[in-house]
């Protein structure tokens, strides 16, 4: 897999990983071919670094088609993709991606943080667009593939990584309105730092809604994203830096931007606090730095590291309940979580006119002790059960 | 605007359609291009034809960039677009389209139908996924010139056309998760034939959700679609051709596959019958074949025309509804609405392990005299309130 020119066949432009034309070959990291960039581009300094900007030198491509099935992956220099303007990534939607870090340890060794699980998500929002099946294991090969290829690229400092994108688009030709029977995966590699420094601040909002049970909430689809531009900018022209996305007439709270959202609620039994954020109900992201969120909140071995107590409670929670748990004195910090951000403060939320301010600017003890055990596994300055992988 | 060569300079790689830095440029007609393709297609038999597989010689492409606006829109020979992967259109969507028809009239003009409508629901669609801004009117001038450019390609036999698929998608650079401020604008033509010529099977479906108040589905969003592939799929599998959307606890009507949905009801009063669809309250798609379906059944010029009288009826209705006015003997016709297919036949609906069968295999002469009335305007036989619109 190291630089060697690709074997793909003249006549038909690719190397397809089975010769047997009856079954569409699967994809297959073993038959990975390299053609390196020529000159490799300089380094960016750290502190110029904004989030999705700078991308690598290389990136990984492998197409399907219904006959072939996936080509064999390809490392190239990164640049264009050229494709029929008739294409179903176009016309119908049907993208599909994931967001993951490579950290650098103090090992010298590249990171990932809990792959597997990015991997299986990847796998259900393929299938729920009906787009090609794809083997999220391989999938996450050939990102570790990359990750080594381009390992110059992770920056050294605490906090930075190189963020990695795989995505998938529909690329079959024909304005039928169908299922893509034809794909194409990359993996994208784009070194960044701290997704944003400052508390955030929330505009809730129930007349736009991102999700909807029965919907593609759950997956993590592109056609999610777009249509929560135009609220994000009437937000900013209100002072606000994101959306507080509610659902339902009762103003159920779901998530904040394009992350989760969790609240640290004093007990009334004073065991210790609750960290609460929505359910699974098809609405909301099963994110991968979420469930980490609750597992380490569950965890009496973390609990004993902290010397804390939390529970957490995945359950449906509404504007009046954060409003009557803010005038209780109750609502201790609100968290964006997402593996941009990881844990990030929420200052204040408006809605109906008037702000729930969160005290400490959003963050306190528990959000501080969950970032820094989720950053301390992600750069491996410690082991936790399996979720720091190495990218042997 | 006829065969000469770009005069998009070297430097910059596009030509503008304004030289002032401080003020993008607006999409400007006048500004329009040509590089016509060195060798024509040749036309391929009209039985041949499946929807949106065959494309004609030639595309118009321009581009927004947020410094410089619209580019100099440009005739150019059909072929594939080379885009960063990096880019909105595949990581969050934000891509909208619009389907239309030019149809040869017997006085040998080309013709379109209503799209004015077509356009102010583009506009309507770039503003909700906060594309950059377009003015449809110049998008229809330059429509015009692409059907004069194509005429060929128009086949000449009744029900056939050059289907028009004018598309915006969102090619901002980076993977912020923000409002895409680089757009590319390009209008496909593929010649076209009846879309389905039998009559569809409906599966009823509320366990997915095409659209929820506060979402996307009242504008023609890329990210409409691919949602629907999978439930599709399943149909299929049922032995139903397309998805009958249902939304809410009551299990309101909305949309069938991707058509506005239409039942003929006998009235109680026996003055006709009602033409009922489902209001826009953001869930339905405001079809360009539906308002002109609502607008003949409301119009008494109409009614003498064809001897009936027709009452348009936007309300809510539900399966209830359904079900009781066929066991009732009401339930005349159901009618599948749309550019491509017009207005079309569904012979039965499947909801709950059984079937409500449609009489006459779905139409009647009220779906019949609309579709009829529809073909005569599109083809130019008839002048109907400036519904046909010449491509002078």
């Amino acid at each position: 897999m190291g630089n060697r020119n690709s074997v793909a066949s003249p006549a038909s432009g690719q190397t397809r990983g089975s010769a047997n034309p009856g079954s569409p070959a699967a994809l297959d990291a073993s038959k990975l071919s390299s053609t390196l960039a020529k000159t490799l581009k300089p380094l960016q300094p750290i502190e110029t670094l904004r989030f999705g900007q700078t991308f690598s030198d290389h990136m990984i491509v492998a197409t399907y088609d219904p006959e072939l099935g996936w080509s064999a992956p390809e490392v190239k220099p990164y640049g264009p993709i050229t494709l029929d303007p008739q294409c179903s990534c176009f016309q119908y939607g049907g993208n599909v991606f994931e967001g993951m870090k490579a950290y650098l340890g103090p090992d010298g060794k590249a990171r990932l943080f809990r792959p597997d699980m990015n991997m299986r998500r990847m796998e259900k929002s393929c299938a729920r667009l009906a787009l090609p099946p794809i083997d999220g294991d391989v999938v996450l090969e050939l990102i570790k593939h990359l990750v080594n290829v381009e390992k110059r690229w992770i920056p050294k400092e605490s906090g930075y990584s190189l963020y990695i994108r795989p995505t998938v688009i529909a690329t079959r030709p024909g304005l039928g309105v169908t299922a893509s029977d034809h794909a194409m995966l990359y993996i994208l590699a784009s070194p960044t730092g701290p997704y944003f420094a400052r508390p955030v601040s929330l505009l809730a909002v129930s007349e736009n809604v991102r999700a909807w049970p029965g919907g593609t909430g759950g997956h993590k689809v592109a056609g999610n994203y777009s249509p929560g531009f135009l609220p994000q900018r009437a937000a900013a022209e209100k002072g606000y830096d994101q959306i507080l996305w509610l659902f339902g007439d009762d103003r159920r709270v779901t998530e904040a931007g394009a992350m989760n959202f969790f609240v640290v609620v004093k007990r009334d039994d004073e065991d210790g606090v609750d960290l609460i954020t929505a359910p699974l109900d098809g609405t909301i992201l099963p994110g991968v730095t979420r469930a980490s969120c609750l597992a380490l909140a569950g965890d009496p071995e973390f609990h004993q590291e902290i010397s804390m107590r939390l529970h957490p409670q995945e359950m449906v929670y509404t504007m009046s309940d954060l409003a009557k748990w803010s005038s209780e004195g109750k609502l201790l910090e609100a968290l964006a979580i997402g593996t941009a951000v990881i844990v990030g403060p929420c200052n204040r939320i408006g809605f109906e006119g008037k702000d729930i301010v969160i005290p400490g600017d959003g963050m306190g003890p528990v959000g501080t002790a969950i970032r820094k055990k989720i950053l301390d596994i992600q750069e491996g300055r410690t082991e936790w059960k399996g979720w720091g992988v190495v990218c042997a």
